[in-house]
C-alpha cells in the first residue's frame, strides 16, 4: 500500500513536471543581431534615373554609382540565461533560402531554432551574404551574374518531394510515403528568395570565416548548400568549430584537402529518402560520400544516418519542414549529447 | 531616526529591485515567424542559363519560368509570458531597411525590439515586400523597374547626418551637435538593403493588410517610409490599429481622405533636427503636417513631437541609432502609458 501511494506521488510529480516543463518560458539573457564580413566597393561612370520614394513625395535623383556595401552577412542570436550547451549552436541555410528555414514551419509547428532553444543552446540564426536581410548587389558590376529565381517545378522536383510538379496541386505527384505537408507547399514557396551560382561562393565563405572569428568555439548545423560552407568553415577555423552536422548536404569542401585537422571535429551527415533515381541528388550523394570517405581515412570521427536505412522512410530534402522535424532534431540533440556537446 | 532607517530601507529595496529587474530574463513565451501577403505569378518565355549551384555539383539548367511567389511579406514575433501590453507591438522600418533595423544599435546597444520587450510588449517585427526575409522578384517582368541600390552619399546626406558626404570619414562632415556614432557609419551601410521606387507602393500595402489581419489588434511604430504604409493601414483597418506611432516619417495616406474613421486611434509623431535647409526633407515634413492638420480637422488625437523644440537637439532622420535612442523609446513608451495602451 505504501510502496503504491510512492509510486503514485512520483507518477504525478513526474506528470507535474512535464507539464511545467512543457508550460515554462524561455529564460532569454539577450536577444539581437549584427552584420559581419564584407568590404566597400566603389561604382562610377553609370547612368542616373529619377523617381519618387515617398508617397507623394517629390520626384528625386536616383544615382547608381558611389560607395556600397558588398559582402556582409547577417546573424541573429538569442542567448538563454540558463544555457545547457558549451557552445553556440550556428544554424546555416540552403540555397534559396534564409535564416527561416529554422523558424516556424510551414504547417505551423515550432521549427529547430526553437527545438534547440528548448534544448538548452543559445542559438544563431544567419542570412548568407546575398540572402535575406544580409542584402544583395548589383550584377554585373559587382556579383558576375544575374541571380537564379526560386521557381515552383525546382522546389518540388528539385527537393525530392515528387517526381511530378503541376501547377495544379491535384495534379501534382509526390513519393509514395512522402512526409511532406503538401497542402503548405505553397506558402512555404513565400519563404524562398534568389540566389547567385557558385560564382558567389567565395563572397559567402569569407563573411562565414568572420563571423566563426567573431563568435569563436561553435557547433555548425546546416542544410543543403549550407554544407558547402561548413565543410570548408571547419578547415579555415578547425581550433573553433567544434561539431559539423550537414543535413542533406548538396556539397562539402575539396576531399583531396588534408583533412587531418578535422581529426577532433565529429561530423554528423543526415540523408533523407528517394535519393536514388534522381539524377542531381545521386550526383551530389556521390560527391558527399567522397568527403567522407576521405574524413574517415584522415581519423576524423563521422556518423552517416540514411534514414530510410534506420528505419524512417518518406523524408525528402525539405525534410525540417516533415511531420517527423521533430524526429530528426531529436536524432541531432542525442547525437551532440553523445559527442560531449552539451554541459 | 526611524523615519531615516525607513527611508534607508525603502531605498535599498529600490535599488534592488531596479538591479533585480535589470538582471532577470525576458520570460519568451514563444518565438516564431510567419510570411504573409502575396499570389503566384507564372512567367513563361524567357530563355534559360547554366550554372554550377553547389560545390563541386554539377552544371544544371537554370530557368526562370515557372511558378513564383510574389508579394509575401516576412514577420517575427517574439511573444512574452507576462506581457504587460494591451496590443502585439508591431515594428515597420523604412525604405532600403529591413526588421534589423530595430535589432542591435550600430554601436552595439540593444535596439528598441529589447527595449519594447523590456517594457512588456509582445514584439513583430516584418521585413516589407522586395526586403530582407520576405524576398523579391525580378523585372521588368514582375517588378516595373530596376531597384535603387543604397549608397553611402544618400545615407550621409539624406539621413540629415550631415551636410557634406565623402567616401574618406575624416573628410565627411556631420552636423554641429550631432548625435549619430559616426565612427559606426561604415558598419551600419551592411543594414541597407535594396529598393524599388513608390511604384511597387501598392503590392507593399497589400502585404501589410493581410499582416493586420492576420494579427488583429495592434499598435504600429514605423520610421521613414513605414509613415506612409501605417497611415494608410490605419484608414485601412481602422478596427484593428489601435495606435499610429510615425518616427520621422517620409509620408502619409492621402490628407484629402476622409479621416473620421480614425477619430479613436491616437498618433504620435516624432522629428529630428536639421531638417529646415534640407529640400527633400523640408518637402516632407510639409507634406505630413498636411495630414497632421487633416487629421485634427476630423478629430484624431494627435501629439506631435519636434524634439528639438523640447530641448532634445542634435537628431538625424536615423535617431533610433543616436546617443539618445533610449530617452526616445521612452518617450513613446510614456506616450503609450498615457493612452492606455498598456494592461
Amino acid at each position: 500500500m505504501k510502496k503504491t501511494v510512492s509510486l503514485l506521488v512520483m507518477l504525478v510529480m513526474v506528470f507535474c513536471s512535464f507539464n511545467l516543463a512543457a508550460a515554462k518560458p524561455l529564460q532569454v539573457e539577450k536577444i539581437g543581431s549584427f552584420f559581419v564580413g564584407g568590404t566597400t566597393v566603389t561604382l562610377s561612370g553609370l547612368p542616373t534615373t529619377e523617381g519618387v520614394f515617398a508617397k507623394n513625395g517629390p520626384k528625386r535623383v536616383s544615382d547608381p554609382n558611389g560607395e556600397f556595401a558588398v559582402g556582409q552577412m547577417y546573424v541573429q542570436y538569442i542567448k538563454l540565461a540558463d544555457s545547457k550547451a558549451k557552445y553556440p549552436l550556428m544554424l546555416w541555410h540552403g540555397g534559396a533560402s534564409t535564416g527561416a528555414t529554422w523558424e516556424t514551419l510551414i504547417d505551423g509547428r515550432p521549427g529547430w531554432q526553437t527545438f534547440f532553444l528548448k534544448a538548452g543552446h543559445d542559438v544563431y540564426v544567419s542570412d548568407a551574404v546575398e540572402r535575406g536581410r544580409a542584402g544583395w548587389n548589383r550584377w554585373p558590376e559587382i556579383y558576375k551574374t544575374a541571380p537564379e529565381f526560386p521557381d515552383a517545378k525546382r522546389a518540388w522536383v528539385g527537393s525530392r518531394i515528387g517526381p511530378t510538379y503541376d501547377p495544379d496541386p491535384t495534379k501534382r505527384v509526390a513519393f509514395p510515403g512522402s512526409r511532406y505537408p503538401a497542402k503548405y507547399f505553397e506558402y512555404g514557396r513565400k519563404a524562398a528568395v534568389p540566389r547567385w551560382s557558385s560564382l558567389n561562393d567565395e563572397r559567402v565563405q569569407c563573411a562565414y570565416d568572420e563571423y566563426v572569428k567573431k563568435v569563436g568555439d561553435c557547433v555548425i548545423l546546416t542544410t543543403s548548400q549550407g554544407g558547402n560552407f561548413a565543410t570548408q568553415e571547419a578547415l579555415n577555423n578547425p581550433d573553433k568549430v567544434k561539431a559539423v552536422i550537414l543535413v542533406e548536404p548538396s556539397g562539402t569542401a575539396d576531399p583531396t584537402a588534408d583533412l587531418t585537422v578535422l581529426k577532433n571535429i565529429p561530423h554528423l551527415v543526415i540523408y533523407g529518402d528517394y535519393i536514388q533515381g534522381h539524377p542531381t541528388w545521386e550526383k551530389y550523394y556521390a560527391n558527399v560520400s567522397k568527403y567522407r570517405d576521405a574524413l574517415v581515412a584522415a581519423g576524423v570521427p563521422v556518423t552517416w544516418i540514411d534514414l530510410p536505412k534506420i528505419g524512417i522512410k518518406g523524408n525528402s530534402h525539405a525534410l525540417i519542414q516533415e511531420n517527423n522535424s521533430e524526429q530528426i532534431a531529436q536524432i541531432i540533440q542525442d547525437w551532440m549529447e553523445k559527442n560531449k556537446l552539451m554541459k
